[in-house]
């Protein structure tokens, strides 16, 4: 931590947090989010998502906006490439959520963020999705993130920042740890 | 199967990627992709990733366009709700998989499509997030997907159109299989 004259403000409101999670602490049925999202099929392997409502703190909640993302595969795969692929998709939401977890757990460390930037690479052998061997996996042989970090921090404070993101990040959780995805019908 | 006068057009190149198949099959190292995407922090939680080129078929490659997706919390959590979250976002990723999929399964199977719409919940406990119960884990106790269809074919085939989808989905794998991250500070 340093001390500054100027209060640090990365533009979260941690004592929010802090108190969200005292008062969920109490009222643990009000911590009961379901997420959702919503897909159409355009044609091809272009597909819409839309984000709108969720489920969380005993109610219906709504989005300032409704969200729309996109979703093709590449012009190498024979498609139009009007999209990311869903697998970047992915990437995406890993990347965001760390970073989101970086600005969130600065703040509550009194570290002033200059600039935080991320690549992110995932490993895969389309010879999975193409059904070309048995033996390889559909999804990514691993994953690997690396951050650009301009603060006011130590390099070890910087490091402990993002280990803890890390610790906390829900998406990072979905991707290293598996989950019960049900897929049915109408 | 059913037979038409039209030519069954879900806009998929199913033989391009029948092509793949074969020929990546024996050059194998020509099916070794990364997927890349890039993030950066603009304030608060919300951060832009952007999207643009990846590596396959044993070199560079470059989307169409340049795609750049926000992410933000929302206003219950103290954000400023400039995006969907993070887990919306894998949960968009994870629709547009299998939309992407079921499109091209229904070519293979000569199945036209005229409609296909997908609904997503995800339901998490927030206090893994919020660090308030180190018992609950940080991401979706489970997700479920919900599936409209209207299609020249019967309920079994388009119940095995989904599951063959399933089957080959990247995301799908990503999400209930373990992947390992590794997390870097330059």
């Amino acid at each position: 931590m340093t001390t500054t004259d100027t209060p640090v403000d990365n533009g979260v409101n941690v004592q929010a947090l802090l108190d969200a999670r005292t008062a969920l602490t109490g009222a643990p049925e009000a911590a009961q989010f379901t997420w959702r999202a919503s897909n159409e099929w355009l044609n091809g392997t272009h597909s819409r998502s839309t984000v709108e409502g969720f489920f969380g703190l005993g109610g219906e909640q709504t989005h300032r906006s409704t969200f729309t993302y996109d979703a093709d595969h590449p012009e190498v795969f024979a498609s139009e490439d009007n999209g990311p692929t869903p697998v970047e998709i992915v990437l995406m939401g890993l990347a965001s959520c760390l970073t989101g977890g970086i600005a969130a757990v600065a703040q509550n460390r009194e570290i002033q963020l200059r600039s935080v930037k991320a690549s992110l690479e995932g490993d895969m052998d389309i010879l999975g999705i193409l059904g070309g061997d048995p033996e390889v996996r559909n999804g990514f042989t691993g994953i690997r993130v690396r951050y650009d970090i301009d603060a006011d921090a130590t390099p070890d404070e910087i490091e402990a920042l993002v280990a803890q993101s890390q610790k906390r990040s829900a998406v990072f959780d979905v991707i290293t740890n598996p989950t019960n995805v049900t897929v049915e019908v109408n």
